[in-house]
C-alpha cells in the first residue's frame, strides 16, 4: 500500500518531526543516506519503501528536511529528482533552512512543472521537533499554504505565512540574525550592569519592562543563575549552539553580500560567534557568548 | 511660606516634571538659571524663592533634574552646595541622566552626612513628562526609595527599585545601550527582508512573535509606514533623538573604559549614531538609523 | 597567419594590457562580447579573428581578463569553452580578478587536461594597465610562472609568484582587504588629530615615520590637501572606487565565510564601503570614506 | 651642590632614561614614591636630593615619566606642585603619556605662569629606553623644541616636533590607535591567506611591497615563523603588551567621545584587545591577537 507521504531527510530534526506525522496517523514513507536513521524510523512505527523513486511517484506529498542549499538543489534538480519524479499534483514542502536564492530558484522550477510548493523553515530545535511545538515560516501563495497547513499543525505550534516563495527562508534567515545581535546585546548590557555592581536578575527584570526588552531578556537569558531553565544555567548546555547560530550568521552574511544589504552588527556579530567557536565553545548554547565578555577562570 | 520642594533644573523634562507636582497640591519653588525657564514654570502655578539657599535651608524634599555629571556634582558639592546647606533630614532625590560612578560619588557624601538619597534616572521623554506617564529606574536604600515613591507616582507610572546607589543610573545607561543596539539590529533585519522582496509589515509581525521580539520590533517599528504612530512614519520626527542616543551610548562606552567591560555591538553602535548625526540627521528620531542602510533617495 | 596570442576581455583594464602586448610586437587577437570594445582594439593596432574557436584553436597562449568567478567559468567550461578547444601545450594566464576556489577549480580542470596555466589578477588600475606599470600576482607552478612572466613583464612593473594555483587570487584578495582597513584606519586616526587641532599633515608625515606607518599613509592620504597629487587632493576623483574596493571586500567575506575565517575588521570594513556607497559615493575614490568620518557641509 | 636635572618618576622606562642622561655627564636628581626605584637608580650613578622641593626649587630643567594624567596632574599643580616651587626660567618636559586634555590644561597653566613646558612622549619600549634609541613626539613652542631637544637626542633617536602643546600626546595617541588597527588587519590578512593554503611568508613578503604595506607587516609580523626576532616567534614575548595596547586604546576612544569623532575600527579594535585580555593573554605581545582569529589548540 502506497504512503501518502514521503519524507527525505531523518536527521535530528527530520527524525522525530517524521515520527510526528506518522504517530498522528498518515503513512509515512521515510528515507535517509543513513540507513540507522532509517531504521529507527522504522523502529518508530514508520515505513520505508526502499525504492525512492517508486515511493516518490507515489506521493502526494512529499517532504524534505535536509542540511544545506545544495542538498536541497540535489534532491529536487536533476534526472532522478523531485521535480522529474514527483506526480503531477503532488504538494512539495522543503522544511530545511537553506538560501532564499536558492528557495525561490527551486520554487520557481516547481511551478513550471505544475506543481505546488512551499519553503517552510522551523524553529524551536531538536526539542520542539520532539514535542510538536515547532514554529513553521512559511513561504508559497495562499493556496499552497492552505493545502500545507494541515501538516505543521501535527509537527508544530506556531505557523506564519510569510509571503511568496523564498519569503518562508528570509524571515528565518533575518530573525535568526537578529536574535544573534539581541543575544549578544544583551549580554554586554548585563555585563556592563555587574561590573557597576548590579544583581544580574533585577538588571534583568527591569530592562525586561522597559525599552531594552527582548527575547533573550524573557525567556533566555545569557548569565548563568538568573533563569533556572536557561541554557546558561545549566553550563550552556542544550539549547542552540554557537555553531548553528555561526551557519545561520554566515547565511545571513552570504545574503548580504548578493543583495548589497548593510548588515554592521550582523556581521560583527558572525565573526565574534566564529572567534567564540574557534576558542572551543561551538558546541555550547549560543548564549555562552555571555563568557567571551567576561574573564577567563 | 514655606515650599515642601525646591526643584532644581526646568529644562524641557524638568518644568513639565515640576508643574506636576505643583498640581497635586504640592508647594514647590522652582529654580533654574534660565529666567525664561522659571517664569514659564511660576506662569503654571509655581512659585520661586529668590533666594536659592535659603529654598534649600527650608525644604523638605530636594529634587534636581540637570544636564550632566559635571552639572549635579557642582549642584551638590561646594560651600553653596546643597550637601552644604540642605536641612538635617531631608530628603535628597537626582532625576539627571549622569554617569553611575558620579552618582555613587555624590550618594556617598551625602550619606556621610547623613542624608537620605535616591539617584532617579527617567524615561520616556518630554511627552512622558508632561503626561506623568514617565518610568524612574531609581538607585538608594529601600528606605530611601520608599520616602521617594510618592513623589514619582506624581510624576510618572512605573518605578523600579534597581539596588543599592548608583543603581538608577546602570540601569538605565544598560537599557539604552541595548535599546541602541536593538533599533540597529531591527533595522538591519528589516531592510535585509526587504532586499529578498518581503514586505516590512509581515515580516515584522512574524519576528515580533518569533526569537526576534524585541522593544523596537513591537512598539517604535524602524521602517516608514509599518506602524502608523511610530516616529519611522512621521518623517522620523518627534520621539528620541539620534543626538540623545548618541548622548547616551558615550555615557556607557565611558563607564566600559572606567570598568573594564567589553561592549562590542554597544561602541559600534556608538559610531554608527555619530556617522549617521554627522551627515546631518541629529536631530531625527533615532531609528532613523534605518535610512543610513539604504540607498540615499 | 595565425595570432601566437588570444587576449579575451578587452575592458577598461583589458584593452590597454591587450594593445601593450601588441606594441611590443606580438600578434594578439582580441576578443570581446561588446565589437564597440574590439572595434578599439583593432584601431590600436590589434588583430581581431572573427571565429573565437579557430583563434582558440591556434593559439600559443590565450589569456583571460573578465569581471568575474561565473564569467572565467563560463570562458573555460563547457564545449565551445577554452579547455576544451586549446591546442594541446597552451599556455593559459587568467588574469581576472575571481574568488580563489573558482581560480583552483579551473587550473585544476587545465592541470588534468594537460595544460599549463596561471592565475594572475592586477592592482594597478587602468592607469597602470596604460602604463605598462600594472602589479602581477601569480599562483601556479615555477614553470608556468616563468613561461607566464614575459608577457607580464610587458605589461606590468612588479611581479610576484605567490603559490600554487588561486595563491594569486588569494594574495590579491587578502592585500585587499587589508587595504580596505589601512584607509579607514588611516582616515580615523586623521580625523582624531584634526579633532584635537593637530595639522593632517604633520600628523601623516611623523606617522608615516612610526608605528603606524602604512601604505595610505606615504602614496595615498586620504585627507584633502596633505598629498598634492592624491585622489583626496582632486575632489576624490580618479583612483580606485568604493564600489570597486566593495566589491574586493565582498569577496573575502564571501571567501572567509567558505574557509571558517574570522574577519571582524574586514567585515566591519565592507559595511561601512556599503554605507557609504548608499549615501552616493560609489563612484568616488575608496579614500572619500574620510568624508564619511567628518560633518556633512 | 646642585643638580641641573630634576627626573621623576623612575619606572621601567624612566629609571633606564634618567640614567643615560647621568652617562651623558648631567647632574641628574632622581625621584620615585618607590624607594627601591630610586635606589637603582643611585647604584646607576645617579643622585637623589631627598627634599624633592628644594630639588625642584634648584633645577633648570625637570622631566617628569607619569603613570597617567591624574599623577601628571597631581604632580605639577598644588602647593607643593611643580610649577607652584620651580625657579622662574625652569624648562619642564612631561614624557608621560597622557590625556591631550590633560597635557594641554598643564601646559596652559605653565605659560601662565612664565614656563617653558614641551609634552613628549615617548615610543619605543623599555629596550629602547636602555638603548637611547627612544622615539620622542614632541608638543610645545617651538623654542620649547629647541631647548628641550639636547636632552631627547641622549635618550632618543627620532624627534619629531608636532605641533602646539598637547600635540605629542595627540600624535602618540592617533599613531597607535592606527598601530592596533593595523596589527588586527594584518592578522586577518594572513590568517585568510593561510585558509586558502598560502605559505604566510610569502603572502607577507608580496603584501608587504603592495598596498597592503604597513608596518606590521615589514618590522613586526603576527605569525609565528615569519619572522625571526619578532615576539611572534617567541611565543608573544617581549614587545608591546596586550594591556598597555588596550590602555592606549582606552585613551584614544575616551578622546573620541569627548571631540566627537567617529571611529568604528578604533572603537572595534579595543574591544577585541579587551575580549582577547579576559582570556588571560594581557600580558602578552599585542601581536598575539592572531591567535585569537585561529582555534585554540
Amino acid at each position: 500500500m502506497d504512503s501518502e507521504v514521503v519524507f527525505i531527510g531523518l536527521g535530528n530534526m527530520g527524525l522525530p518531526m517524521a515520527l510526528n506525522l506518522v504517530r498522528s496517523g498518515l503513512g509515512v514513507s521515510g528515507h535517509d543516506l543513513m540507513p540507522a536513521s532509517v531504521e529507527k524510523f522504522v523502529a518508530g512505527g514508520g515505513t520505508n519503501n526502499p525504492d525512492l523513486v517508486s515511493a516518490i511517484k507515489a506521493a502526494k506529498t512529499i517532504i524534505t528536511m535536509l542540511p544545506a542549499s545544495r542538498h536541497v538543489e540535489s534532491a529536487y534538480f536533476g534526472d532522478h529528482g523531485i521535480l522529474a519524479q514527483a506526480s503531477p499534483g503532488a504538494l512539495l514542502i522543503d522544511c530545511s533552512t537553506i538560501a532564499p536564492e536558492s528557495a525561490r530558484k527551486v520554487a520557481a522550477t516547481a511551478s513550471q512543472k505544475g506543481f505546488t510548493m512551499v519553503d517552510a523553515p522551523v524553529s524551536g530545535g531538536t526539542g520542539g521537533a520532539a514535542a510538536g511545538t515547532l514554529t513553521f515560516m512559511v513561504g508559497g501563495s495562499v493556496a499552497g499554504f492552505d493545502l500545507a497547513k494541515p501538516f505543521f499543525e501535527i509537527m508544530g505550534k506556531a505557523i506564519f505565512h510569510a509571503g511568496e516563495s523564498g519569503s518562508g527562508q528570509t524571515v528565518k534567515m533575518c530573525n535568526n540574525m537578529l536574535l544573534g545581535i539581541l543575544m549578544i546585546g544583551t549580554s554586554e548590557a548585563i555585563r556592563l550592569g555587574m561590573a557597576n555592581g548590579m544583581d544580574p536578575k533585577v538588571l534583568s527584570e527591569v530592562m525586561s519592562k522597559s525599552s531594552g526588552r527582548n527575547w533573550t531578556l524573557e525567556v533566555y537569558n545569557p548569565c548563568p543563575g538568573v533563569m533556572e531553565n536557561a541554557p546558561a544555567s545549566k553550563d550552556y548546555s542544550g539549547g542552540f549552539g554557537v555553531d548553528l547560530m555561526l551557519k545561520d550568521l554566515g547565511q545571513a552574511t552570504e545574503n548580504a553580500l548578493s543583495t548589497s544589504s548593510s548588515i554592521p552588527l550582523g556581521s560583527l556579530a558572525r565573526n565574534l560567534y566564529d572567534i567564540h567557536s574557534k576558542s572551543g565553545a561551538g558546541g555550547l548554547d549560543f548564549s555562552s557568548i555571555f563568557n567571551m565578555l567576561g574573564k577567563a577562570k
